[in-house]
């Protein structure tokens, strides 16, 4: 992970209701550096969800088994499900120099992080909770018990937001997008990112140095 | 340094022919949200240069009275000469919301980087050794030994970038500059920059979430 050519690796967490699934749609149909990641779950499909889209949808055999051989590059279990990363096809696009998206849960970011010290972990927050509380209702698809349970979580969440890199505050879709996009970009410039450049041209001025 | 609506602090250093003198002229020129800050000297005005534009020029006791008083950021000596950046004026340009720029040495850098752990630290350097040297040629207007010399410095100056945040390669000044605006921007997203706001928000979340 520490080579120029190779894509970032981006974490996009948030709460529900932060629009951060509208902010990856919206970054994947503007620029196509990016890749999305798709997770593994073993929760059965919804109406209309097809395999491979927004989940791959598995056994909790094979879910396990993905665990022992080192194929999740994180996974967490919610309610009685599995979900998790396939560590694949991250790594492939990855090596395609592609910047891939993780959209995953707080505690998914943070099994990132310890693994890859270069990953760039992002939080989409609403402006304030009342927002957040105003778009849950908003959506009327959820009732007052449903809202509530989203309101707790995110409480239970927000500590977290100091283990992210970025805190990216949806206050403006089109806005957070760009943001989204120069944090990518801005990233690249890192000095982490740029160790072996820092390498060589250090050796090449000792190099010149001598000869002149 | 903790509040949102307060400016950044940026560190441009970057070895002696990188481009860095002009990548600033063109930022400031762009974009107002940006403030130049000038260092203090005890060194002699070069032909036409007038006080209070790239330096402000001092006597040695003027400079070590400023020190003894806390009336700098950071200063160092070169050959017999200090140099030193003046903290009111760039502390009354942060707490007006301006990204203040630092041209300084990597020693400058290191010591602003101690005391403000919110401080971007920006190294320009051009692509290559190669490069920096066909430059510091190009310019027509130093003799060997003094390309020799600052060939000599690079190369001891190299391993500080490692210390810095982000190395930008200059290759382009146009993309240069937008590559330098996109740090400046990304990084007002820093979790870091933004603790006042995570701790508000989770607050918030609690108060709500006990009130549904």
């Amino acid at each position: 992970m520490t080579m120029n050519n190779k894509g970032s690796l981006i974490v996009l967490s948030g709460f529900s209701g932060s629009g951060k699934g509208t902010i990856v749609k919206e970054l994947m149909s503007r620029y196509s550096q990016y890749a999305l990641s798709v997770s593994m779950t073993t929760r059965a499909p919804r109406e209309g969800e097809k395999d491979g889209e927004a989940y791959f949808f598995v056994s909790k055999e094979r879910f396990e088994e993905e665990i022992s051989r080192g194929g999740l590059l994180e996974h967490a279990r919610y309610v009685d499900n599995y979900y998790g990363t396939p560590r694949a096809y991250v790594e492939e696009k990855l090596g395609e120099g592609r910047d891939v998206i993780l959209e995953i849960e707080v505690q998914g970011g943070l099994q990132i992080r310890e693994k890859f010290e270069e990953a760039v972990l992002v939080f989409v927050t609403p402006p304030s909770a009342k927002e957040l509380h105003r778009r849950l209702t908003g959506r009327g698809t959820e009732d007052a018990s449903s809202v509530a349970n989203r309101i707790r979580r995110a409480a239970e969440e927000a500590p977290f937001m100091r283990d992210y890199d970025y805190i990216l505050i949806n206050d403006d879709l089109d806005l957070c997008v760009e943001e989204l996009h120069r944090i990518v970009g801005a990233e690249k410039q890192k000095s982490l990112r740029r160790a072996s450049f820092i390498a060589d041209i250090g050796r090449e001025l000792a190099d010149l140095s001598a000869e002149l």
